[in-house]
């Protein structure tokens, strides 16, 4: 059973992944696996994969997007949750969920070629799952993300997919930016977010896109080059929240932006993030400003350069574009949906 | 001139690096540079590198160890500092220092492959070189730092060398580690580090090497596999007070599991980067307890597996390998030095 290992100085949860559990032979430093043969996510592949959590169907009976378990789950949720400390350390197990949006029965593989109906349909299917998971009462977090293309950790199945992993533990990353926004909202009782979208619709200098509800803009301080952020204007701390009427604007936006990248960064690889507020807000007092100070939005970052060691290790990035030029570009590609 | 711009969500530093300015053509998703003509790093080649920041020559007056800076510098130390604010958003000049050690006059590529008292020269070298910038008042922190290999950031290239960059702002990773060393301080009365090795030392399950003063081991909540830290057995905040006799013992002891891991793993690409205290510690209260609660060590991580985004942007990591197994093969490789 995956087992979770909290780090002793940074109180950092790692999973350590028993089912894929690895040897020192199983690294190939270059990937030598035979090219895709039978793809497991195409229409009539459907027993390849593991029991379907949810699907959405068209008229005539026939899936459009498809939630599966993953063949190799990082966390289970059939398991009885336990904690313990073990000397100084502190460990549980890896009750959660790990589940594979399969985006379409067509093997295509960039969400950027889906139609704008099916990306909406892949983000309502996003919404269901987060809906359904937050009913187990061990899970503390949703996070749902697409790694696409072999550079992003997409693998070698070239079809569109993402990623839902339902922990039992609130991530560093998140409870940063909760802090974080909550440190601007005590100060200003205004949301970060709403400020920062009002102060660069005004500067129009890294706004990529805008468009019924939705911004993409390429944040002033990015890791990433070319990385873009999908906001939605209206303030919204929870992105499960958002209507089938606004997530078809939003699937709309998304295409384009994804469509930009491709055309000028020549089809490179990229992950997305949907980062949402935790949907357990319980207590008083730390997070009680969380409907006011948290914002969601989705982080697109394409995978253009080899990342640095010394950037995983410090969290001190150095980005190769300047963010004003990288949104010029990008605004500067035509695209039709 | 290079900028830092500050995340006004999550207080993050980024360097905007305009001297490496890219535009969407300069990312070639595969590398087409030829294959290497002349390295400018070996003996007899000087002259194509920046002016010389600091050498050890031999008796003869050659050079062994040779600090050079960048030629494409992240930050530069020849500026005026300055600081502001634009709308809601800060940034400063990017001051400090991007230097490049060059571990040998040889063409020798891993550090693994080097004589044990090469390798104390480097790090010698490394401590000269913070002692030095400490001197300037404007500088924060000295990152050091190594990429090896192509998948580690180490370019096409392959002459040993490491990196050395100086900032003028404290890293957040830094502050999180020294924040969590704090936090059990004042709870214990103990450095997090010293209780670790202890516990380590007894259950010797994830102990790879001890020897002299210094022990490697694979930490209990790895994000990599087989990642290992190497640490000073006894309490020390600032590696670069580690004495010449010193420099021996752990230069000695990371030639050994440098060489593990490149005979287990089959020569992966690594990267390595010192974790020492901030030399500034002017403020009473916050880091008051410093000298007491840190413990400089070295993190070895081996990039063995792509690292999907949502690894990036959650901090949230999934280990494949277990660490206790993870030891027990790097222990069982002989290696002599």
């Amino acid at each position: 059973m995956p087992q979770l290992r909290k780090d002793p100085i940074l109180g950092r949860w790692v999973i350590i992944s028993t089912e894929r559990a690895k040897r020192p032979k199983d690294f190939p430093h270059i990937d030598t696996s035979p090219p895709e043969r039978e793809c497991p996510f195409c229409r009539g592949k459907e027993a390849l994969t593991p029991g379907e959590l949810y699907s959405i169907k068209d008229e005539q009976g026939n899936w459009r997007v498809r939630v599966v378990s993953s063949i190799k789950p990082f966390l289970e949720p059939n398991k009885k949750s336990w904690k313990k400390g073990k000397g100084p350390y502190d460990l549980m197990g890896g009750v959660g969920s790990h589940e594979v949006v399969i985006d379409t029965p067509e093997h295509i593989a960039n969400m950027a070629d889906l139609e704008v109906g099916n990306i909406r349909e892949v983000f309502w299917a996003y919404c269901e799952r987060i809906r359904a998971l937050q009913e187990d009462m061990r899970i503390k977090y949703v996070l749902i993300f697409k790694n696409y293309g072999w550079d992003a950790g997409g693998g070698r199945v070239r079809h569109s997919r993402s990623q839902i992993i339902a922990t039992p533990v609130n991530l560093k990353r998140v409870k940063e930016e909760l802090e974080g926004a909550k440190f601007y909202y005590d100060y200003h009782e205004r949301c970060v977010f709403c400020d920062l979208i009002r102060q660069e619709l005004k500067e129009q200098e890294r706004v990529v896109l805008e468009e019924d509800g939705f911004v993409a803009l390429v944040p002033f301080a990015p890791r990433f080059p070319f990385e873009v952020w999908v906001l939605p204007k209206e303030h919204s701390p929870d992105f499960y929240k958002t209507s089938w009427e606004d997530l078809f604007s939003l699937a709309s936006l998304l295409k384009k932006v994804l469509l930009k990248i491709k055309i000028l960064l020549d089809d490179p690889s990229y992950n997305y993030i949907i980062h949402t507020a935790p949907f357990r807000r319980p207590y008083p007092g730390y997070w009680s400003t969380i409907e006011e100070d948290y914002h969601w939005h989705i982080e697109i970052t394409p995978r253009l350069t080899q990342v640095a060691g010394f950037e995983w290790g410090t969290g001190f990035y150095i980005c190769p574009t300047l963010p004003e030029e990288a949104a010029k570009f990008l605004r500067e590609v035509e695209v039709r949906v």
